[in-house]
């Protein structure tokens, strides 16, 4: 699967993100992954919820992955910080 | 699996709820689930994290699972509100 049919959740309102995923199905994705850092996380699950029961009955949670990303301090000998991740594969 | 296993993640710091999660295991469980709504989402993902990284590599996820609860209106007539849930089973 190429990496254009992923989204990224990030600030924006969910139904954006929900638009974003419908148009990339529409497209003809047969699996769109959403992903998401830190507070953004439960964003994510709003947006697959709002997908699937409101727009998208056919589509099905195919997998879900949660893990850490290490992100290097800004000041040099600063301690790096962990930051929780998911990514949720949605399939029709 | 009885119920008692289970996290209930909430507004406290993360590292309270890991040690809850150390705890269930240590005191003989198998599987510990870790349970969130709405915004705590993020949490319940930072405390498998930390729990699996940090204190516990033998300990795997199992299983997660994402739905929808529908919460009644305070107010009479009033439409009810979807939040989004996450449960996440860990086992060792």
């Amino acid at each position: 699967m190429s990496e254009s049919n992923s989204v990224l959740i990030g600030r924006k309102p969910v139904m954006n993100y929900v638009l974003a995923c419908i148009t990339l199905f529409h497209g003809g994705a047969n699996e769109v992954k959403v992903k998401a850092r830190g507070r953004a996380i439960s964003r994510a699950v709003d947006v697959v919820e709002v997908t699937r029961r409101r727009f998208m009955p056919d589509v099905k949670v195919k997998k879900i992955d949660i893990g850490t990303d290490q992100l290097a301090s800004f000041e040099e000998g600063g301690t790096p910080t962990n930051v929780s991740t998911i990514e949720i594969t949605l399939a029709k």
